[in-house]
């Protein structure tokens, strides 16, 4: 391996270092701030940790590395958030030119790896991707329920627009874990009506 | 998989999102604030994604795995700086306690995995192990090289003693990973002597 290789990995390490300073809309589960995209990730990685065996046929290990990297180019494209409006064609555009600049730091053939590995979690077609997208998805109706409501609160999203927005994805991954996050989401609008 | 068992896993992944209130010393690269233990945890998995190579005979998904759950102890002990006098006995049974809470909220067979991959992880020993801990001291030191010597600076830490701070933990993982920090470590400490 030669040096310059090395650096190129390490100006690449330095770079992703930016996705810590990316806000997302969701609050962390204690509700004191919103949370950024790295930490995000870190959670989502976790979730794939323990709910693996809730898809069949998934390479957990694959499924880790697709959501740790899943959010990079957001720090040049920024996040997009669920409940808003937003020019996906311009927001499409500036993924993949943060895709070419931030993975093209890497010399091959990680820079073509984690490309193709990215490329397959915007397709969602593998089950891998299914699954991943599906945690996506997952981790703030988890935060959201945790925190009083969070985004949903925020954007006065109804309980029926929260099966719309989360539940065929989460559903096109996991079934069992759909069964459990709508329970969830049930309960907590139940615990709204009553308040 | 019965739906109490998917409930524990549910109740452990909102508990481990303290982690990202955990805060270290180290500042993020850009220097604006100081970085957290969840968001850190993130970056350490992607140094175990392309740096993977530096180490031989090493199983780069498990290390990534050990990488995301080694600081989980921190929600309840909180961090440890490489650069502060502590007691560390004490540390050691918080940290302890805090790996049985914790991990203790998952069923097995989790509960049982998750706690012996934390346990190789501090006990250091293992191939995957000690390359582990070799990038959780290898990326504060990337920061602190981008930061204008952050935790160094702060703490009148010198060259000589980030060597020997520094250096046994990364060697032991990795050789050629030794070599191109030390390269960074002279290259920063000089641009300080002539600034």
């Amino acid at each position: 391996m030669a040096e310059t290789d090395l650096r190129q990995r390490m100006t690449f390490l330095a770079e992703i270092d930016g996705l810590k300073t990316v806000a997302r809309q969701s609050k962390i589960a204690d509700g004191s701030r919103r949370e950024n995209s790295a930490e995000h990730s870190w959670h989502l990685a976790m979730f794939a940790v323990v709910l693996g065996d809730l898809a069949e046929g998934v390479d957990v290990p694959r499924v880790i590395e697709m959501l740790l990297l899943h959010d990079i180019v957001e720090i040049d494209a920024g996040d997009t958030p669920i409940h808003a409006m937003s020019d996906s064609a311009a927001q499409e555009a500036a993924e993949q030119a943060g895709a070419r600049r931030i993975f093209g730091m890497l010399p091959n053939p990680d820079r073509q790896r984690l490309m193709a590995l990215w490329h397959e979690f915007e397709e969602a077609e593998s089950s891998d991707a299914r699954f991943a997208k599906a945690l996506d998805r997952m981790q703030p109706l988890l935060l959201n329920t945790l925190n009083g409501g969070g985004t949903w609160a925020e954007n006065g999203v109804t309980e029926e627009q929260v099966y719309a927005r989360y539940g065929p994805v989460i559903r096109r991954g996991s079934e069992p874990l759909w069964t459990y996050a709508r329970g969830l989401v049930r309960q907590h609008f139940q615990t709204l009506d009553a308040g």
